[in-house]
């Protein structure tokens, strides 16, 4: 299978790719062609075809798989597909996890760095609601497939898990650096803090916002399942509850972020650093990445979550 | 018994009254005396002890109904009531009502007028919700007991009750003005859009934020309650579960007000103009009737909540 | 007549309607063309004049009736009418009613409900001012006809008497409610409260901001009209008439929405609270219209109004 | 007669001066005090009246000159007058101008020189407006005996006038340095801009807000004073008036600072620039006068007004 | 030569003009041609050479001056130039003043003018500070061809001195108005305020922001760099030091425009408000001469930097 | 020597003390006494002295270590210490180190852990300047008896060194777990990020801010003393100096916070996210330190930093 990211001007192209969008347009001679977009792991490309009422073209639609021939063009300095032909794959065809964006870590290896971590909690009520949710291989399946986002950072499968992993180590940290803070609550808070958004998010590959996500967001659909799960746990303290309830509601640190309350214990306030660095750090670490071509001193233009110009770090 | 708003100088007193506060503390010459606040239903008076010690000072402690003997004077242009016995109350000497802020209108009458405009709520699952909570009599009594506020509009007895009905009438004002909200989504979020107070706040008369209050809030805890409840019901749909939850959330309009999501639907923006009319409508009222004794021509002063001077209207 | 919103891909047209726009062009291999808007009462559509200078292209100008030839075909998925014939309609081929955005409601109607609602007044100054106007054919002529927007809510021929109206009847109710308002002062400030949009948006069909709209703005406009027609009326109180230019003043609410005053009195808030609920009420109603043809469940995207993602609510 | 800046602890006191508040109190030990406040042009001090029955406390309120004999003392750093006898003095022992904050400029050669510049105005109806008022004399009278403001810079008898002065002067140069704005449209902008002043502050002494400054501002105000009067000048260009109503109407050139329209015009954008400018630096010069005695190398502390801690200038 | 904004429809080119930018693209049918952006001082006009591989094309790049020959066409109503034949000028074929936007005022005069007025200032190390940089030959070229912006106001060859002299004209005008002023060191920071624009925008042609300019910003680098220099100077007292840095970190007036310090002493301040006038009204300036062929009563549209709609202002 | 936290009611002191602030005053009866403030390494204490002028009351101010005879007493629930005798210490007398808040942890030992980090920065030029800052033996003095803060967090001998460890170490941490950040770059520009406090804050006993501190600020500070240092080094490649400038400028993360440029490189990101974190964190160790005494179910009140209120983690 020939990577989108490789193709190039003149390719010849008949390969299997996941259809993300399919769309009917009508050229300025009054021609009926499509628009179509085809990802894979490595990223995406804009297709059309010409002809779509021609035997070639069988019927199709977004998120199936399909096998193309067509031919890479440059149009407005972007590549360009030009489908010919295109038809519904058969499942032994592809391997699903070759179309979606994955992190570039072992999911399982990092599941189980996470889990080594979790083990270190040793009150029992805190050990019971995670080992209810940790051990269970549905709960592992859909942590470890999911992102943590629609389209910002770690918005590819893993993501979720990666992201997780990357806060409840810096709570680790956090532990250590300043001991004052109760290490259970801590690290509890930071496995469950983006729970919700296995709700928030569809599975891949659409990976969106569903409808209760829209309405109730992962924030308060995470707090709830919590409540919910803990109340299951007989003799579960209440009030261990409403601060690890508190952790979850809080950790965007501000209500404009979404939190309805700003973190009024300690470990709220350093789940919120944590999440927040994280976020930041990793979304810097893509950008970057994405920027791997330009030379040194090149500037990456305004970006609007950090709200500044950003630059490489030089080499001197 | 006397009312604490009739209190004059030099009244002599000898009733129960209900002890809000009491502090010690040292006069500049070293001598101790002790700070008490006394309630009743109209209002407040500073009290000292100056003779703590006395025999006729017993023990007696916050919340206390207290029999208290002593004379009325006025420092720095307050009343003050100096205290020369006290005891505490039994039980046949007072009536716990008449030492409580209440509702102006009879609790019951407001109770039953919201019982009635809820029945023409038709949804069979927004119903089997209503009837589970409005007739059970240990919701009615702690719903028509509470306030809505610690210090401002409707912090009083039956404040819930009474705010809770002024919404929703305003809701079904919305419902004719407006034909195209959902009149029963509508109805029933009003009706329980700030159920999550009974857990926000103590009873009277304390009527201060819980622990729960303060770390996760009325709004996030009356979303929680409700979705409890009808997952109770069966058959009630995932759906207008998620719809009935975001009114409720969003009912406070914007992030920094505490919500955390805004209103996405119509009902919820109806929700929350009628939440906000009422409130800030009640809040004038409340500040109006506290200047009752003004001139009409007055201003009175600064008001933070309005961020405005505000005026008596003039009599022309 | 056939109108806009009716039109299909290979209709042939010969009808009357309003110009809206007329712009020349070049296309890329330097032809000359005309980009044309037409409208009526259902909707815009966009033209293009292939052969400006063809025998059948006569002159005419925006805001002008014209009568076209032309073929319907779609460009983009957008529709689009390509005009073979054009002149200037003669006044008895159409009626111009039929071109401009109308209120669903009878504005006639809406008109004596709003008259009738007035007839409430008592005061004698206030009822003076109210018959000065609302007595006045000329003046009912022109208020039936505006709009009360360019673009957002009440954008339409009598959506100025349907705004007020509104506000009239919120304001009434809000009477019932609150009966420490003033009746007299609050309906007649809702009756006056858009009364500066005469002035601050030209007629129909323009309906666009004047330059004194667009200098002094209709909330200073009307405050001023006011006040000249109050001090023509001998005796009428110089403080009832502060009081009422306050409530227009201050009926936006905030600094920031061009009110130079924040309510300082009870009816400039209530007066404020209904403007703004019937604004967004209505805004809401349009958005949701504009979306009839969207699945129950469909988001509607994000609304800058609102700030917030808009939805329909479901049908359970 | 002796200055209140001049009076040292131990002074004899037996002099006129004006009161400016009185109120009763009671000490802790039950007796009866008044609080009052006397001014003159030098400032202002607090007084004690310990024995308000004695023969020698004749009647007086707020506003009214006094004659009073006591003595300097001092109370927490502060001096203290402790009033002995007084009584509410005769017209011919004193001359009011004694008693309030003057400018230290002659407001008679201050009203010259601006009369002086606006002669410069050629064009026939800003002409016709400026010497309609300016050559009034009950104008002059009030504009030359009103302040700027209440608390702020410019507080003092003269300030409207002083302040006008000012501005004016500063469009002048902006005229020079920028040939392409309006001379006589920002001129005459200039010298009206704070005439709604007269009616936002009452006359002194008392120099407070007005019930119609509280509803209205000066703003909103002096733009509708000079719609009249324009308006009875036969001929006066519509939109001449209009841009004159739109500069005074965006003077202060935010929202949040009352001004209903940002700048739309460069000479409302000039105007706006120069009475800010003169506004910061008078009040500037207020301050640093205030702290005439502090060090050269002292911090003056936070200054709400500029945001900002403040410090002399050194003499290096 | 034929200045840019004298170019029409169907003009034949051949000359040579500065070459601001130059991209490869690609047709819809697949053809490969270029985007070219050339300029002189009178503005910019796109253009197109459609067969980059025909022999007239010789190699070019941006900021070259080239001679090109071609002819004017018009697109979507701008005006466009395709281009023949083109190659990289010699360079006696033109002078690179005829290429680049100049002050309208003739630099020299206007650094004479700035020069003379900083003779005024007699404070020996200030006047040492100002000769060491005024005097310096290759301080005055650097000076007199820098821009004071990248693309707003002043955006021109001189654009730097014009900026300074006006600021440094208007302290003159404040110390006259407001003696308190310090008139040396006022004077001082006007003359230096924006020197760090030397090194935060890289010289004509390219006048874009330079790596420096980016990560530390002109009010860092010009406080700096007066900082080096003064501490050159033997004796020059610390205090006026901090006080000059102070004024030139604070001259943007608030954080949020970019300087670490508010101003805290009457100078700061001072300068802070001259160079804001200097900015907006100059600004105006530019917007009102680019609509200058626009009729007297056309709105100009909303202008970010006002946050406003601007208008010309009527002549009546 | 008696620790000013361990004194109580009653007890009688005869210690040396380091005097805070002393003023005089006048009690309501006319009287003269003193208010002295004076401190010790475990809080600070109140003073009277009732006869100023008695024989025992010797000569001494702000800053001095005196030696003071006395009894504690309470007034209004604060102790008090009523001095009768006083006079200022001898050398011998007293050590210093005991009359300030010092870090709880050991600076030698902080310092060597700081420098042993610093070594892992290969960097030849960033290696150079920490060596000649680091190794400098009055830099080390210097660097460990500051306070990073005059009020909030590390406001204490050895501060500024515990929280540049602090920020040091919590960017390890990020060098780990984000390898793409150049750990040199970040390392050094941690290590330099507050060493403007220096000159920002005058030394202990005051430490208050300086006149340069207020006008200039730590940032722009330490900025150009990097600045200059750097330039010393010969060779010091431009660019790593612009570079580690701007974090030093950007660590503050918003304009609002002080900072003239946000972050645009990745290392800026992070040291802005450590620098928060650790002073989040810490302040909130000292807000629960001061609260030791208080029950685990105790809200603390409103915190301005942290805009929120305030509560322990519960013991479950």
């Amino acid at each position: 299978m020939k990577l989108i990211e490789t193709l190039r001007e003149g390719d010849h192209v008949a390969d299997v790719y996941l259809c993300k969008t399919r769309q009917q347009a009508t050229s300025k001679t009054g021609k009926e062609y499509e628009n179509v977009t085809l990802q894979d792991c490595s990223g995406m490309i804009d297709c059309k075809i010409w002809e779509p009422n021609s035997t070639g073209i069988e019927e199709f639609g977004p998120f199936d798989y399909i096998y193309v021939v067509g031919e890479v063009t440059t149009f407005q300095n972007n590549l360009q597909l030009n489908i010919k032909r295109v038809r519904v794959a058969r499942s032994e065809e592809y391997r699903s996890e070759d179309y979606l964006p994955v992190s570039e870590n072992d999911t399982k290896v990092m599941y189980q760095e996470l889990r080594n971590i979790l083990r270190t909690v040793k009150n029992q009520w805190l050990k019971a609601l995670i080992d209810r949710y940790f051990d269970d291989p549905a709960f592992e399946e859909a942590f470890c497939r999911h992102s943590a986002a629609k389209t910002i950072h770690h918005s590819f499968v893993g993501g979720l898990c990666e992201h997780t992993l990357s806060v409840v180590k810096m709570c680790e940290f956090y532990c250590t650096a300043y001991p004052y803070l109760n290490h259970d609550l801590l690290i509890t808070a930071a496995a469950f803090h983006d729970v919700g958004k296995l709700k928030e998010l569809s599975n891949f590959p659409a990976n969106d916002y569903t409808d209760d996500g829209q309405l109730l967001g992962h924030i308060v659909m995470g707090s709830e399942l919590i409540g919910s799960a803990c109340r299951r746990i007989p003799g579960f303290p209440h009030r261990l509850l409403s601060e690890l309830q508190h952790c979850i509601l809080a950790h965007h640190g501000e209500y404009e972020y979404g939190s309805p309350k700003k973190p009024a214990l300690a470990e709220a306030l350093a789940l919120n650093l944590a999440d927040n660095a994280d976020a930041k750090l990793e979304t810097m670490k893509e950008i970057l990445a994405a920027a791997r071509n330009k030379g040194a001193d090149e500037w990456l233009g305004f970006n609007r979550l950090m709200e500044s110009n950003l630059r490489k770090t030089g080499e001197w």
